[in-house]
């Protein structure tokens, strides 16, 4: 907007930035001031930048990290307080944020291609359900996972959604109702993250992984990452129905034929957007 | 019933303690004769004891314990079998006792307060239900768990609803299909319990934990805790409108906005009913 | 057919053999020139086979084996790829054998009979999925796991159904997204199998499982199992009034009042069937 120099972050300096590179966008959330809260302007930026990886045919995986000590603190708490002063105390706000936050998680969920959390700190409350809403995540050694809403009257009911969705239910219990920070390994113990590696590590690693699902066929990890979700919301006969119609429009796309073809004859696939 | 001096327990014994401290209900199976078994005298002692539980606003956390090498065996074998004398066999009474034993292990999900178990001892049959069906356990070294009907001819068939839902598939049928009296620490791997402690420290243990559980808000605790099973019946879209909208009258409850102020505050918060 | 000596396998050589031994049938896959792929031909004769079992009521178990480095490959992609040459480019047989092989996966889970997979070698695709669709699995330590369908274009989602109820979310996710091929000591980790063995000593371990499960009463094992599946499908409170249902039914039933009789006698009970 300015062409004069100048070396401090203005007001319009994004609290997330995206960084494209080999067909993976990296988000980061850079708001450490708040903890890298989920503010309305962190959460519309989420939501905006998402919106835009969903339609981005260039983009084949996402990579989900953060600046500073914490990966995300959840909600932000000044911002939702200050709103008790509305008329109807907050009743309003809180639904919108809440639905907003929700929605953001589920277009994670609903997202065209693979979302891999690198973990570098303390991710707690909404910030945890991040990570557990993630398809895949990658903690640092010094990670660690909370949600602590029990501690401040407000129970993590909404991170218990995608909590209760990853881990054994006595696991997710023992998260909630004792709002303890759980070390990395513990979370790699209970299955909310696939990787525990030294930290400063997490962003590489995870990284590499997004760069092996960036080789594949977009289509088909599209269309896999879509069904999972799908099927598991339904019963096994239900489920294998879905997945059988699935899998005949997947076997009859252009890239299978051509990654079997390429298999039987021992070469590498080429795909369709490549 | 008699003011003559009896040093021997009476006939009223009760077979359930309760002893209530600092906000916390330990109740403690007391009838090692019968194993600590579910009888129609055990079950009507602990459904009446969370019934009254229930309604107690005294009362913020449970620790469910017990007397003797079982916590306990389950199902009354010799009761039930007495009444195969009936002139239907038994059917009635086999519906009758499974149907109020399945309403008690229902009470325990569905009490305001978080109970936790703490296990000394082989749990066995419906006793390991009770276990799974618990919100937090914590297990002696020694303690023990068995689904071993399948060796008498009567599957743990009750016993699997809360075993399954808290197990992966392949160790819930492994329990139930061998019906070996499994480690505490292999059900510490499979997530049947949260800790594993020296044999003797385990009710130490759970009290501790009970304790942590019962300075928090009890409002908090108890909205957290039905939403947990409530939205776990739901399809991710349902679970997040139903949590978002439990969060959102949590959020308007005096004790969140007691507790997020203290929080902002760096202070203590001062929960309502304390 | 001939009484010539003829030391090659004919044509007409099984590729699945059948044998029965103290009530368990073990199962073996034995065409390791397809790497014992879900050929049109395997899928039958797993069909005709598993019916033929279901019957047979002195079948108390089963064991599923297979010959060679391959445990099983998954889909006879040269087979499928071959119909690409039909007038609707190979739709309705995809659909056609997709929906065997998923009906196939399905007897599986309704056979009356526990299936326990002893995995020699590498379980993938379809393969991987066989396994999880097991009750029981042992590993050989030399064995591995993988969903690999990501590499080739053609998304695992059949496979999914299966290994995304027996995982957790995360874990599911990475074996399905990366196609990597999983350790045994991984699989055990993750839930997928339940045991690992010296390689070599799987078939011996899975059969000893298979021998103590045809010691029990094979009403209650065809019972239990059955009402696993069906319960699991349901809210918790209609799943404790079917299992509270199926429990009166097995009570009254000639082996549970035998076994329960043979306990309180403290002797070996004998079933009906024996």
């Amino acid at each position: 907007m300015s062409d004069a120099p100048s070396p401090a972050p203005t007001i319009a300096a994004p609290i997330l930035r995206r960084a494209d590179a080999n067909g993976i966008a990296t988000l980061t959330l850079d708001d450490p001031s708040s903890r890298n809260a989920l503010s309305e302007r962190m959460l519309a930026s989420l939501s905006d930048t998402l919106a835009a990886i969903a339609a981005d045919r260039s983009i084949r995986a996402v990579v989900l990290t953060a600046v500073g000590p914490c990966f995300s603190s959840g909600h932000h708490l000044k911002e939702m307080s200050a709103r008790r002063a509305d008329p109807d105390r907050g009743r309003a706000y809180f639904a919108d944020i809440l639905g907003r936050c929700s929605a953001m998680m589920q277009q994670i969920v609903a997202l065209p291609q693979p979302v891999i959390a690198a973990v570098q700190g303390l991710a707690t409350a909404a910030g945890c359900q991040l990570v557990a809403t993630c398809d895949l995540a990658v903690a640092s050694s010094e990670a660690r996972f909370c949600t602590p809403g029990v501690h401040i009257g407000l129970f993590c009911s909404t991170p218990m959604v995608a909590l209760s969705r990853n881990l054994s239910r006595k696991h997710a219990m023992e998260m909630l109702l004792l709002g303890d920070a759980i070390p990395a390994d513990e979370a790699f113990r209970m299955g909310l993250v696939n990787r525990v590696v030294p930290a400063g590590t997490e962003l590489a690693e995870a990284t590499a992984l997004a760069a092996r699902i960036a080789a594949k066929s977009t289509l088909t990890v599209k269309v896999g990452k879509r069904a999972f979700s799908e099927q598991l919301e339904m019963g096994l006969s239900d489920a294998y129905a879905h997945a059988s119609a699935v899998m005949v429009e997947n076997m009859l796309a252009r890239d299978a034929e051509e990654g079997i073809a390429a298999t039987l004859e021992k070469r590498q696939p080429r795909w369709e957007d490549r």
